[in-house]
């Protein structure tokens, strides 16, 4: 029987080293800055980007948030963020996504300063993580990194297996563990057999967007396993499927008709592996715990050049 | 029993597209150019560039070849590499490794304009390569995936493993394989019982720089091997294990004291795999002949920009 895979140490230390970064930031009188860009009025958008901006103000540096109505020109979002990229009292650029569809999301994040670029979604930063060469990396990978670290010490030569091959989850993943020495197998939709494949696994990262697929039979006694899916389950007949009768979830879910549910059949996998996160309250607040790292890393950065 | 795997056909293939695409750009007025840039004066350096700058030749487009004394500084170099960048009758620009000690080679490629990048070592490339996104990729790795292709058209679900995880084959390999929708594996020195992983893979590249360590323990019945590594046996016991007494490799050796040997133990591979590529012969024709496909590419892009 597995026990729950606390993050919290994880995301505490990650803070801790965020605050005293940002401080001997401000003793050098540096002000690390944040800013924020946000189109639209997407209302979960809105909710994520204050996060962020408190959490900023609660570990002691800047934010800003620039809000643009939807209607906003392509190349006005352009002009606004090589405005942003000269800015030498901004160190970190974060575009909210999803923008509108009149604008080209992939022309506006290419435009971003890599040395800015804290979600670390720029090639150039894709392409340093994989060379191995510094810069800035995806925050959710890289939380989750910090948290199999802090789990296991001795990386070297394990069997990682992670499920979904996404650009701001699974590649970067993949990089990462295979720089810490692990034997890495990427898997998704198409991989015939998964199960077979994951039950060889040490660590399993799970990050396919597909409610409850991993359950016991994916995994090894003891496996670490990371859940970062996030799924919205509206469907009685699936909550049922996937929770207890007596638990918090399918009381959460008679309540407001929907619960959030991982990539992890987390009842079924409790059985099976060593540490499961929970969905949520596991990975969500590691990805923005490693955003306010790499806000100092870039300040940091922007110091050396 | 398996079969020597021909690289030949996939060879002419590739040549000969980049041999009709010259032809479309000469005849829309644009004379594709690849310029070879090296330092110093190794004598292998020198036949792989010769090699490079006749084919361009062969297939009727430009080249050209720089050759710099051992002592020129990196501002020398870097200055030369923004010519070139900034020249517009040049389309692909191609730094021969090794530099010499006092120049940072990361620098040097770094400074390379990505879309004249035809070895796709640049970090932009390799983000894009990563993201999906349209670029120049590495020559041996893009080579081997054609000559997969080519001999297994459904690649999809697939297991594709692979050994080792340079740069510059087996991280650009993995990329390639799992846009092919094959599952991956990446294994590598620190991999625990590699062979396991390895038996279960439908393909097999081998990238790793050790002779022969690759032999039918490691490989399912029917396996696809590509063999990348070329490493040069001088030892006579080492020559003795890898090869039979009257092989033509065993009689090169008693004639020249060296012979160049795969990552595959060839001849106990061939018991158990479907094909295999031979070394030398196999995968190094591909490599340059991807080389001339980027350059045709390269130049094909500098007309929409």
């Amino acid at each position: 029987m597995a026990e729950i895979w606390n993050t919290q140490p994880t995301v505490d230390r990650l803070l801790s080293e965020a605050k005293s970064g940002a401080e001997r930031l401000v003793q050098a009188g540096l002000i690390p800055k944040l800013t924020v860009v946000r189109v639209g009025n997407h209302p979960a958008s809105r909710v994520y980007v204050q996060k962020k901006v408190q959490m900023c103000q609660d570990l002691g540096f800047g934010s800003d948030h620039l809000q643009f109505e939807e209607s906003i020109s392509e190349s006005e979002l352009l002009a606004t963020i090589i405005g942003l990229n000269n800015d030498k009292t901004v160190h970190g650029i974060l575009v909210q996504l999803p923008l509108p569809d009149h604008v080209n999301a992939e022309k506006i994040l290419n435009a971003i300063d890599p040395d800015k670029d804290v979600d670390g979604f720029h090639p150039v930063n894709v392409g340093r993580l994989s060379i191995g060469q510094d810069g800035l990396f995806p925050c959710t990978p890289m939380g989750v990194m910090e948290l199999i670290r802090d789990a296991e010490p001795q990386l070297s030569g394990k069997h990682a297996v992670i499920v979904g091959r996404s650009n701001i989850v699974g590649k970067p993943m993949a990089q990462l563990l295979l720089q810490a020495n692990c034997t890495v197998s990427i898997l998704h939709s198409r991989t015939q057999n998964p199960q077979q494949l994951a039950r060889q696994a040490d660590i399993v990262v799970a990050a396919v967007g597909r409610p409850g697929l991993i359950d016991a039979d994916w995994l090894k006694p003891g496996a670490l396993v990371a859940d970062v899916g996030i799924n919205e389950l509206t469907d009685a007949d699936q909550v049922a499927r996937f929770t207890a009768p007596d638990s918090k979830k399918r009381s959460a879910f008679e309540r407001n008709g929907r619960v959030l549910y991982g990539d992890v059949n987390f009842d079924s996998a409790m059985q099976v592996a060593g540490k499961v996160t929970p969905v949520p309250g596991g990975v969500g607040p590691l990805t923005i715990a490693h955003l306010m790292v790499n806000c100092i890393r870039a300040a940091e950065r922007s110091r050396h050049e």
